[in-house]
């Protein structure tokens, strides 16, 4: 059955899922990359950027796991690209290079529209400008019968919690102090809204958490 | 060298150190016996409470090491007890009966005074009115060399945090969800701090994160 998930998405002890200041050299915000240090060893994060070796532990394992069945990703703006407001043009193409990761239809939210944009490898970025149940509904459709998963960032995540469309989320939560940046949970009530861990497994550099919507609610 | 250490001090994944509400028949709050869950199954804990068995991994080790070379303790007045104002009287002696799992001089913080009490196995009960700094002081001496262990609750592990004066942090995250309670980091900007993860190790029901602060800051 088609499910909407979460998949390896990094929170720091101290819960932040970014860090500040979020730009062109910094994507995942100011040491934002020490959250993603436990996906960067991994031979799922290698290969895909054509690099050798990687390990291939438990982090590996689930980060494999993180892409499978997938038939569409939906994205926050922020997480396609640093551009704000319209676009000027349809030179930013993701932070991906030419083959993006995805290898299926995915949506991007946005507020400003711009023409559907293929990519090579399977991807193709589609702007969606209706909010995300538009996005979710059209994700869907697109993905036909598999899951479709939102990539990011927290903003976009904490939309569709706070609606209750996330099924099953995946925390990776790194041992390490952000300070401030994009916080994933704050002021979000995610028990109330029917979550609860499933399970815990202990990564290489990270610790898996595994969050389900009870169906029953 | 004595320190100033929190150990043992467990959070949720959406990091709340206690549940909502807490009273004389919630001392953690609601749900907040979910946080403690890896505790009470160690041999620590059983021990403390005259029970037999108990498990002998991980987390046992760990809870272990949280009670060695302490010299003094500090509570927080909701820690000690439900009783707030004024007291009413000397009859409220903390929640562990006749002998507390001290063992040393603890120190209450609290805005009412009121005569030491002491209690059976070593814990004296100080009552103390001029606050953290104070309190502190009072620990120090009173631990002789030995360390000065931070009892808790939240509320005054974050007043030595923003004033930097805890050495190291051990934190137990579990993998459940409170949705709402006390808050340990919010608003705190731990790295700012000068606070930094240094360890992290994967007990049978917590992941053990242990923080230190920089000693070059």
């Amino acid at each position: 059955m088609s499910k909407v998930v979460v998949r390896s998405f990094a929170v720091s002890i101290d819960g932040f899922a970014a860090g500040p200041d979020q730009d062109l050299r910094h994507p995942l915000g100011v040491n934002g990359p020490e959250l993603m240090d436990w996906f960067f060893h991994t031979r799922v994060w290698r290969e895909m950027h054509g690099q050798p070796d990687g390990e291939t532990g438990t982090d590996n394992r689930i980060a494999q796991l993180g892409f499978e069945h997938m038939g569409a990703w939906i994205l926050g703006r922020n997480m396609f690209g640093p551009v704000r407001g319209a676009w000027p043009d349809d030179s930013w193409k993701g932070w991906w290079g030419d083959e993006p990761p995805y290898h299926v239809p995915t949506f991007v939210l946005t507020h400003h529209p711009r023409p559907s944009q293929p990519m090579a490898g399977g991807t193709t970025f589609h702007f969606v400008t209706g909010g995300i149940h538009e996005a979710l509904e059209r994700a869907r459709t697109a993905a036909g019968g598999r899951n479709v998963r939102i990539g990011g960032g927290a903003a976009t995540i904490r939309q569709y919690l706070q609606a209750r469309l996330i099924d099953e989320l995946h925390l990776a939560i790194r041992p390490v102090i952000l300070g401030s940046g994009e916080h994933l949970m704050r002021d979000i009530n995610l028990r109330d809204l029917g979550y609860e861990c499933v399970e815990s497994v202990q990564g290489e550099r990270a610790l898996h958490v595994f969050v389900r919507r009870r169906t029953s609610d």
